[in-house]
């Protein structure tokens, strides 16, 4: 959805997949439809619903043939059972693939600090996947949540800088009140955010989501980012 | 074609369009085919066609609804008239948009380098739309061409570094030369090539063609890169 975040996607596509030639990547084909409804407004706030400007995109790629789906945008996966609904094609779960590797890290009910839009908060998404994990998810607090969400709308809106210092900072919060592992659970934080520089584990749902893909697309297992 | 190439002009779409959210951007389509058979080998061998998975990869972005159609892979252009063929959507001509912007920055007569696959350099496609123009192509020595298309395979192989000073030292020779400016006559060469350390003015294909798309789209004058 953010057209940034989709483009980081593809190429982590590109570098995952094994290859000394164009024929050997993977056939991609992008509907990157940015008119697409804010996620969260309409989550939260009753605004217009995405879903059907969503829904346009996945039957465009049906259409074309797709074999696989990946929706690189966590807020999205609010609607992936409507979008689910009448489609063979299989569609990945990005909130599922990123739980699973914080719960494949991490010990038993260790605390995974969650930044993501607001919407994705307070759909509890990550926190129902992480707890069928026996993990528990920590949120920001609101002040903290205010500096998450100011940081992705700079990606968006390229302050990249800034918006890297402010998602930098709660990060270090969160691990200074203890978290063991960062979910980065909104695909504009990967862009910016350093991820050695927190000390804890680090999963980030663009570059495993891009992975996953990867896997299941070639049936193979890609190199670790 | 090349994947990487795709991808960067995807981001240079995005950097060139002005945007604070989402929303303002443009609704991209990609179709991404990597088994689209090599170019140059089609072309100077007798290899594989690759009309009919370019004009099938023409008919998905037709059938999804595209009103501006941008190939970013030079060698294709050599098929630009069949691919144009029937089909109602402007197809944007990535040879004439460079040589075009090479003839508004030097003065009449001005030689011009041209790196590029050794299809592109022998289908004669830049030196005819220089000639129009009043500028005369300069295609690299024979000894030169093999590091240019070494440098190309290196960038789709990932070996960027080598790549780099291959292409690099090309231009250098072609500048000693005395050529009065150069053409990145394939998409895989901006994605490694220091267009500053030459010395003189650069038209990069894959860049220029961006910016093209972006006005066309969007009827006003996209920021130079």
């Amino acid at each position: 959805m953010g057209p940034e975040a989709t483009a980081s996607f593809y190429e982590r596509l590109i570098e995952l997949t094994p290859a000394r030639r164009d024929q050997d990547h993977l056939h991609v084909i992008i509907a990157a439809d940015p008119s697409v409804p804010d996620r969260t407004a309409a989550f939260l706030r009753d605004g217009e619903s995405p879903l059907s400007a969503m829904r346009r995109g996945i039957s465009l790629l049906v259409d074309a043939g797709a074999d696989l789906i990946a929706i690189p945008c966590n807020t999205a996966h609010i609607w992936i059972d409507e979008l689910r609904e009448g489609v063979d094609v299989p569609i990945l779960d990005m909130i599922e693939v990123t739980a699973r590797a914080a719960a494949a890290a991490l010990p038993h009910g260790a605390q995974v600090a969650v930044l993501a839009t607001v919407g994705m908060i307070e759909s509890d998404l990550y926190g129902r996947a992480l707890a069928a994990l026996g993990l528990n998810a920590r949120y920001p607090s609101p002040a903290e949540q205010e500096k998450v969400t100011n940081g992705i709308v700079g990606v968006k809106a390229g302050t990249h800088r800034e918006a890297r210092e402010l998602l930098q900072d709660v990060g270090h919060r969160l691990v200074a009140d203890g978290v063991d592992g960062i979910i980065l659970g909104c695909t504009e934080i990967p862009l910016v955010f350093e991820t050695e520089a927190v000390g804890v584990p680090v999963f980030d749902s663009l570059s495993l989501l891009a992975r996953r893909t990867v896997n299941e697309a070639l049936g193979v297992d890609a190199e670790a980012i």
